[in-house]
């Protein structure tokens, strides 16, 4: 019997985690039988079986009488998935502290709180970012380089990161970080983000519609598709955590890819007639962000502790059109 | 005319650079003219010249409203050594996280706020530590390792790293973090600290005291004097911060010495009977937690922007005995 909280369980990660655990109805070999799904907004899903208790709480994260009632009814399993996205955290120096490190905080503390009140001790995944990373950075970065964020949410990540582990090592909840590689096919429309045009080359063409892309076709970066993610989210649930050795946070496999790569996957699924939706037109602000984000990796604690990637890129893109294909 | 600002300046190191300061009367080409000492208790200092005016303060570092007020005068320099000892944070864990992170996180918001006024943009060195690493660790520890503390001091020094590049990233403050060797020969009596042997072994014997040595001689360890860690400090006030290209945590160069290397120095500057003033008596729980931490660094950054450690152990030796020789 297993009670799940999920964090920012309206996001688009969120919503996919909370449908996955409803549909498998296990975690950790045992049964689900609660699942409190908290966020800003209240959640939509479709409905639950009846053997699965769901709550819908909403609330403002921000505050720390929130992360203590979330805690009040001790949940297993905690994953912290709220934030301020990196564009918003590097315009509002103020809100992305307060939410992503504030608020992380006071949930961690919370937790502590409740493990002294009554011995409590949740699993607790935390999902972190490729952003904790910055260069100057090797083509293949190893489990052992140095986190060197670029940014005020890879900052925030990365602290998140420290105090997880801290509150891990003295026992108040077993904890672990994951960093996550960049969603693709990310589902909607086309955002303002620096990453946007990764998914949007494919996300965009497979459902007919023109597509730019801003920088040149040999540009590099590590992906990973929301099945993979929320597969990555279930595994750090339920992997045994002793096996982790106080390094508790972890860079998830992903696929390597170039533009050129994403395009001839894209060519494969979907077709040359596709692959000419996309019209390049270099936007130098964006090559010069996307210079300094991690190429590749060299995941091997991860895939030693049982991750598991998804198998190419083009599955990538087949995954994506098994969920959300118009035809 | 510079005026900087120490805050933790009645401590071993903070009350060193201040005599330092006072002694030299410059920094980076340019007169000292004020200097400000900040500590919970009063410093005591030999009188200043007329030259430079001393103003010592004192006052509770974990208040909000002391940063603000160590930052009215809009000191050049700041200095921050302000911390919490590693055993004490271990202990108290809200102690700990207060002053190590968010009375450091105060002064940061603080300096941020007055350059948000009027433009203040102060060099800020921050005093960080070699516990911001932990085991496993290679036998030499190169610049672009991760940090992985095993403790909460090493996990807040840390954490004030990341502080430190995001708000020097954003202009708030031309902000360096230099992490210091342990330091070795400490003047004052033997503590309670695992690492206290390393200078006890040394300075006791030094006095025709007794020593007491509790790991093995093979055990490896890096180290710095106390004036070369005073070197260091007005080194990072006074360093070209372009050239720290974002990176702005540096570990600092030492010397990489066994116990039996000490010992071996002991014996060159002492003589055979300073030497047998050295009792072994191994104490297992010691061994355990040396074992977790760094033998040696390749601090090459350091080196390439001007860091100059001291030139062998045996100075280390000698460097003490000039400043506390009985004789």
């Amino acid at each position: 019997m297993v009670h799940c909280l999920i964090i920012g369980a309206a996001g688009m990660l969120g919503s996919t985690l909370a449908r996955q655990l409803l549909a498998q109805r296990r975690i950790s070999g045992k049964e689900l039988s609660r699942l409190t799904l908290f966020d800003q907004v209240s959640v939509r899903l479709p409905k639950a079986g009846a053997a699965v208790r769901v709550d819908r709480e909403t609330g403002n994260f921000e505050a720390p009488q929130t992360a203590s009632g979330l805690v009040a009814s001790r949940p297993d399993v905690i994953f912290c998935l709220a934030a301020v996205v990196s564009g918003e955290a590097e315009r509002d120096f103020d809100k992305g502290y307060r939410v992503n490190l504030d608020a992380t905080r006071h949930l961690f503390e919370a937790i502590r709180k409740a493990h002294e009140e009554d011995g409590y001790c949740p699993r607790v995944v935390f999902t972190s970012s490729l952003a904790v990373f910055g260069s100057p950075l090797p083509d293949i970065i190893d489990d052992d380089y140095a986190l060197t964020p670029r940014s005020s949410y890879g900052t925030q990540k990365a602290i998140c990161e420290l105090l997880l582990a801290d509150y891990s090592r003295k026992g108040f909840f077993d904890g672990i970080g994951i960093r996550l590689p960049t969603i693709c096919i990310r589902p909607g429309a086309p955002n303002a983000a620096a990453s946007s045009f990764f998914s949007a080359i494919l996300r965009e063409p497979l459902a007919g519609l023109p597509a730019t892309l801003p920088v040149g076709l040999s540009v590099r970066h590590w992906f990973a598709s929301p099945r993979a993610a929320v597969g990555f989210m279930i595994h750090a649930a339920e992997v045994n955590s002793a096996a982790l050795e106080e390094r508790r946070n972890l860079t998830m496999p992903g696929v390597s890819a170039t533009v050129a790569e994403e395009i001839e996957a894209l060519r494969r699924v979907a077709g040359e007639d596709a692959v000419k939706l996309i019209r390049h037109e270099p936007d130098p602000a964006i090559e010069a962000i996307i210079t300094t984000w991690p190429k590749a990796f060299d995941a091997q604690r991860a895939l030693q502790l049982g991750f598991r990637p998804d198998a190419s890129f083009r599955k990538i893109v087949e995954a994506y059109l098994e969920e959300h294909a118009p035809g």
